[in-house]
């Protein structure tokens, strides 16, 4: 098989592709949990229950006609709700302690390869971001990580959520290129198989620790990607970056 | 006079402010003319003649209802019809130099302090684009002069032009901040002008060789700003950065 053509930009999921969520909220929820009086909560599915209902919130926007909101509004419900799980009423919490519980989403680390893979693809290629997160939330993350982005795209710019098509077609559209010229970098076989459908190039990266071991929710979308790699230092060795 | 609060981010005027556009699109237009045999033509006057119609398309844009579109296509009718006034039919020329005359515009010079300056002030605050330019060219300008905006942001993004408030609310909405914690940085009085009128904080910064000398259109809106400074590094200065 030749290699596919160089891609003119690319784009990346953020949230378990770029940085390790689970690890950073738990870390944070604990802490938290630990303010409020409740460490006998297990923080690690404190985490997994708040991320749990990304992909219904997601859907729940689409399908409703709900007018736009950023990811740290819905973060916000999402946080409320897996608190009245545990029979606590997020209104007896104080507001600007929930505000900062909120941001953890704001405070995630990088995977290990994470600067050195994004550094090293940035001297070839634009790197973008095509997140779900929204622009306050990925330059507050950016600049507490050092991820060198050349732009934050993604939701709040193109004014839909992945996977709606717009997401993707908006920021090739932003980029002045066509959509068969970005790639999108993602850890999620579902967001590349949306982007697929949308004419982009596709880059795999696997993160076996996204979801502590578990097994990705979207395993079954798995095809054969343009590029597979295991870290984002190898998907720059792949790009003679 | 007690100093002003600190903003929570600055958002930067591009041409003019950051860039030299009329020393690098003479340059740029020099080359062009001297390709298709019109080194007779003075490209300074040229380049004038191009950026003169700019405050004349964004009022016209906004008052006629157009649809938006990417400052790269105004920027190319902006060039077809300063050649039309020299008696050059852009028709009669190759289409793909006519293509990279026009993106003489992504590959503008900083002033000399800009990097620094920027540099410096993005240790302490975020640094965003507030710029009537687009996406695909301010990253493009962005990667050829290594100016390390924290976020890219601007009319594509807000969908509206300055001096248009939405473009100035819009850019505060996305940063998440309120704004009056929000910084406009400019050269021009008029463009400040307009920012204050939303709430934000204004800085001003002094490049007397814009317009090659010439006075600036918008000088009969000269105020007195929070921060009034010679360059950007002297900006970094009175910030504390």
């Amino acid at each position: 098989m030749s290699a596919p053509p160089l891609p003119k930009a690319l784009a990346f999921d953020v949230f378990g592709t770029v940085v390790d969520w689970r690890t950073s909220v738990t870390r944070e929820s604990a802490a938290f949990l630990a303010a409020i009086g409740r460490s006998d909560i297990d923080a690690a599915a404190f985490a997994d229950a708040w991320r749990g209902q990304y992909i219904a919130a997601m859907i729940g926007m689409r399908k409703s006609g709900r007018d736009f909101v950023p990811l740290d509004v819905l973060h916000r419900e999402m946080l409320e709700a897996a608190l009245r799980e545990r029979a606590i009423d997020p209104a007896s919490l104080d507001e600007e302690l929930l505000a900062d519980w909120n941001r953890a989403w704001h405070r995630l680390d990088p995977w290990p390869d994470t600067v050195a893979g994004l550094t090293r693809l940035k001297e070839r290629l634009p790197i973008v971001t095509l997140s779900n997160g929204n622009v306050a939330l990925l330059l507050a993350m950016a600049r507490r990580a050092g991820l060198p982005w050349d732009a934050i795209l993604g939701a709040d710019v193109s004014g839909a959520y992945k996977p709606d098509p717009r997401a993707y077609l908006r920021t090739a559209e932003l980029l002045g290129i066509a959509p068969g010229e970005l790639c999108l970098v993602a850890a999620h076989h579902g967001d590349l198989t949306a982007a697929r459908a949308c004419g982009l190039q596709t880059a795999y990266v696997d993160r076996p620790d996204e979801y502590g071991g578990a097994p990705a929710p979207d395993a079954h979308y798995e095809q054969t990607w343009e590029w597979s790699a295991s870290s984002l230092t190898e998907l720059a060795d792949m790009l003679g970056c």
